[in-house]
């Protein structure tokens, strides 16, 4: 590969670029199951001349994953499924030093936000990358590829079912990364409306293991912490809802010292948290013991204002849901006094009646991203090696799957636990042919 | 109901019916979810007049169970899955007290085991519960419902596929309670000759998590504190094997005090265990720093000659699989300088050339059992409601299930998850309309 | 050191010598921080020629340290602090095959057990050690010594002040083990009365932290589980005291799954339960969520009939404290309907008015002796190591001590630790000249 | 009490006195036990017309404190003990806002330094507070209390024993918050030289418990985190130095689910480590298994040259003790290839000969400060409210205390217990009659 081609970029500041290359190295180092496969991927192109396109936070992390990809081989273009994540160094370092074609400015307006999606989708990318699926449905948009932004508006047939359309006719296949991608990307396939496979990243076992439950069990309790410097010691934090990322916060601030109150309206996820030993019980009743409540439910008005009625002067509230509609803030707005004090950079303290105070938490956005960094690089590794290996199986085995959502197949899923194993300096032993023969794994249940 | 009738019943000593009601009187009072469902089987008698066959354990929960069933208006019979944890008093109980069929004797010979089976299989059972499947499995014989023991001899198309055997004829369905009974059903099925649908009760969900997991966590570590009286906590203890039940002697194990060490082959799995915080390493290594090795993988040879050979002095080693084939014996003989000397009621003490000792616990049979008293009655009320239920809803909508293995319904998993809830006095918010139409259920993940 | 002298001895039953030392040599294999003191012992014999009265409870880890303080050229004559605890083959092997000196007797009355005492203090021991300080009271007697049982009648003088008591003529010093002892002790030095140093064995740092926190803690769950089977997971567990048994038993009831609630009058103590993340509350509010109570408190009344009015049926009640006054047996009988029955060997049931059911193991006595085996022989290993070593610094530097209660010299402690770290395999580093300089352990405190 | 009568300040900026107020309202939110002490202190004011100079971080968890005092009538002057922690907005608050004798600028010089503790030493305080010792012990200088910076040149008899300075002639007594100070005091004391009763604030059992332990258990972990975004969970940490703090790290990090080493030279401090169920080795074979290390130990050069040789590729070196003396950063930089790369704000990566990469955090500077908050105000209301306590007992009763140094009165550190679990809404039961007289405390060991 000789040096990188010059092509178009939208990005903030290039001059970044030098302080990009730097954070990208730093996470370079933190992803080494990502740089396992990079090596593989140099040495053998399994990507080679294939057409990229990536609609992904523009982070250090993100950077690495698309030089992955490009030492494999692609061609890939880069735009960002969130304004407020983009980093700008990071995009002028891809931009400038890696010769990547970047659409991404920190802060972005939607108008542009649509014109980078549509520039993307004009170069008739062969496989997708989506954090929300937008790039992927702006494909099977009639008038998507055309090139024009703006230019969204859907003549006959719509995105129905029927022919493939324009935009998505190269497409070999895509993956998706977030639940509510998926579901949007489910209910095109329903009405027969998808043109291609797509690879569920998130439903992956190593992804939900690693990152919804180790990554936001960390970085929720981290960004709590930071925003307010309380000690979770000696306190009493309710987390509301308990599948996997209720799970790793719950978790993390039983071993941070934390008392901690499980609410959970799903009677078995209920009872494993009741076996797991913390306390279960109805939110109202919660609400009058916790110190720090953090949603994490996926679901709306969690807490409101039947909960805010009852809780003690000083309560912190937090979500660390992908949404911010789990904390009802109209109702927590009602309550009030009056609007709220900045009491300190991410606390919003509202002011009851009777003088107690709530300090509510970055607006009531995901408490990771908003006060902390999110995911840690080594929880992105994994989520974005399982990203590298769906894009090499969509490439190079492309006959195995039909148009619809498919699980990550349980092959990667493994390599990736292999590889995050060998990063970790972990060993672990083969099975004996004994063992082979007499049950397929030692793990079998009995 | 009036009072029992007198059946013909086969066991110990019908003297030890008070000692038995006793006993039966105590984990009924440990059982309370199928306390819930008694009364309301007692309330609504939705098994009338069926006919159910039980190969079980005999023991005072099974008596709960049976009494369940039969409080529900099922005429039940009863022998024993394991002869050696019949309990004489129990079934003296259930036959003089209750005028159940009860054929059962601590200690029976595999002969008189046979005999029982056959009785009961005469009786053309119309369900069966089963543990280990030999019940249903002998009533897919040829000869089976001609009430003989030992005619087991298959006449022409033995119990392949085909016409449905005679003994099976009046069969609306079976329960299966263990992996090994299900692998034989399975195959059955697989070459057509399963005549009756079969649930999977210990796949369900609540099962998992309680018996596998924590059932067998404490149970595990008791047997070995009761055998050894060693103290865990400053000892190192290595679990061969990360399924359900590794993880619960781990998280019990860590719980001790013990530095705990995983062995696992499935990378998946020793992600999981060195993300939990164990150290991870192959049984080789472990070998040189446990001091007390728990097997429970459902493989053969997991501890052999290479490893005792690296063991320190002292060295304790127990088994919580199923079978007795996962710690090699004869390596073990083969290593000592002769036979094992006991040194305590349960620990065979091996003295090897250099004058180390290792100390097999129970023989290497499973621990939990023989030097414990198993699963707690908490856990096997979760056991057995799924049962009660899985019986009822073959009886009450026998439409539903086509010959093979089913899973248990997950709403009837999610209801032992709301009768369990309600047992441990916890109580849970019900969905408010929003959130159902927002998202499903607050666990769902984000 | 020849064959074993043969000396008088007073035991059940000389047959059962064989069992016996079969008993004591596993006993030995779990004690090798005695087995490091006793190699020294031999080949140094600090004690050589040494009379050593010992009134310890009789079991096969209290045979090991007599063997090591024998072994180190001791005469050893050996009682029963407690009648109940003595195991009559391990008195055999001491008897029989080492010829101890042995007077104790499994379930021996009071006056059989004065004599035994009566007779140790008539050989005038120069060291003695104890369990409660009997036979370092009898010695102090003004009739003690005159080697007759019962002539305990106190002359003129008695005990007070003044000159020595015959029996204690030849006292270089004694240990103690008991706080109940040392609280005797320390009020007959008060009034003068202390003819010889006394070592608080059981106030060392590595006892307290072995015996009291983490023997306590798994033999007490040991006991309640093996006397009930409950399964700890789940359920709320409730301790009563926060000193270091209390500690422990909260720490293990934690690790064991259970929710646990802490009860405790210090608020020092209190709060320290709150940093450690357990709910803290009033007994009578945690009567209300309990289902297993454990006092461990040292004090009388604990639980009393306004807790027992508002438990859950079922309630399981424990008390892991020394004396059988924590669990006001009276109130509970008062409450009762009638009678407990007994519905497992060690579970009494009493049946409230209303129907409610409560559980008292053991009748209330300290369920880790009564329901287990008590302290595992590894924690007993630290205890008697300390012993051993008290005893060779009384005799090798009897200059240093003056009459009174002495805690245990701290290089005493550090050199437990030390032999403890090797028998358990773990190095650690020795501190560095500029280390050792620049301040004087790496442990102090910033 | 009229508005504050406007005194000398020298501060950076009085405009930022807004900003510090709302600050400090945070921050006395956060406090609440020294809410309650200042609640009382404003009824009784015990400290009536009392003068009294702090040496202290001026922060605003100080500037409550400060008020605290004032609010009881005394008259306090307050100058920094470290310019880099000083919050100019506070001090600005303070002094303009508060009428307080500020003598505080951030990054202030050394000379300025001086000059402030001599301007505060020149007011003659009757009582002291102090973070290290320095003005305590200006007081003690011949020249102190004239007024002049600079003029320390001891005269004949310097500060040794004899006549009291005329620096300390009003002093009833002192304050010292670290080990450091009281060092230097103790070593005063020993040659006569200290002319008043100081109270050791931080050998408070409560101080111990929340502020070592808990207290920088957690900030340790949250400087590390936020400075490098590394996952814990699957990782393993390493932590050299086994006292109070290092109890805390090491526990908190298991808790975040890192697998925990413990490196410590105190066998005493190892065994508990390895009771605990960490991993306890020498430093040297830690440095082959660790991820991250960190230094807690008050020692010099705990991590050197054969360490870092030792360390895999990427290790992250962390300070968590007082001084930045723990890790030889000259040995790294000797071992280096070059000057490090700053490749995150407070991260210094040092590159070795073969390629692998050591990451030194904040320069080997305490973590929890330089890469976090430090402790939380939380923590800092039990330090604050001994402060409080121990100055009105100095005042109250001055005639109790000699010239030394005192441990806090048991009371006292009860007391703050008892308001800690009031603030956290903990209630405990009151001794009945019977416990009292039976033994004096539940707690009290069995």
């Amino acid at each position: 590969m000789g040096p990188p081609t010059s092509r178009a970029y939208e990005i903030a500041d290039p001059g970044l670029a030098a302080a990009g290359a730097d954070r990208i190295a730093w996470a370079a180092g933190q992803m080494p199951v990502l740089a396992q496969i990079g090596d593989r991927f140099a040495a053998e192109r399994p990507l080679e001349g294939m057409r990229i396109a990536a609609c992904l936070h523009v982070t250090a992390e993100t950077a690495v994953l698309v030089r992955t990809l490009a030492g494999g081989g692609a061609v890939v273009a880069l735009c960002s499924a969130n304004p407020l994540a983009t980093q700008d160094e990071v995009a002028a370092a891809l931009a400038v030093g890696d010769g990547v074609e970047v659409r991404a400015r920190h802060g972005e307006g939607l108008d542009e936000y649509a014109r980078h999606i549509a520039a993307l989708a004009a170069s008739k990318p062969q496989i997708t990358l989506d954090d929300g699926a937008d790039l992927l449905v702006a494909l099977h948009q009639p008038a998507a590829g055309t090139g024009g932004a703006g230019t969204g508006a859907a003549g006959p047939g719509g995105a129905g079912a029927g022919a493939t359309p324009a935009g998505a006719a190269a497409l070999i296949g895509a993956t998706e990364e977030t639940a509510t991608g998926l579901l949007r990307l489910r209910r095109m396939h329903e009405r027969g409306a998808l043109a291609c496979p797509v690879v569920a990243v998130n439903e992956a076992r190593t992804e939900r293991a690693l990152n919804d439950r180790h990554g936001t069990g960390q970085s929720a309790l981290d960004g709590i912490v930071r925003a307010t410097n309380v000690l979770l010691t000696g306190h009493t934090l309710v987390v509301l809802g308990y599948g996997w990322a209720g799970q790793g916060v719950a978790e993390r601030a039983r071993g941070a010292g934390a008392a901690v109150i499980v609410c959970e309206i799903d009677p078995l996820r209920a009872l494993e948290a009741r076996m797991a030993g913390y306390e279960v019980m109805p939110a109202i009743a919660a609400a009058q013991r916790g110190d720090v409540f953090v949603t994490v439910t996926g679901s709306r008005g969690v807490l409101r204002a039947e909960h805010f009625a009852r809780m003690g002067d000083g309560a912190v509230l937090a979500n660390a849901g992908h949404f911010d509609v789990e904390i009802d803030i109209q109702g927590l707005v009602a309550l009030a006094t009056g609007p709220p004090r900045r009491v300190r950079p991410l606390v919003d303290q509202y002011t009851l009646p009777d003088g107690r105070r709530l300090n509510l938490l970055a607006s009531g956005r995901v408490v990771n991203l908003a006060a902390a960094e999110g995911h840690p690089a080594a929880v992105m590794d994994v989520s974005f090696a399982l990203q590298a290996l769906a894009v090499e199986a969509l490439v190079i085995r492309p006959e195995r799957l039909a148009p619809g959502v498919h699980p990550v197949p349980e092959e990667i899923d493994r390599e990736v636990g292999r590889l995050k194993l060998a990063a970790l300096g972990v060993e672990i032993d083969a099975p004996t042919a004994d063992q082979l023969d007499y049950r397929r794994s030692w793990g079998a249940e009995t």
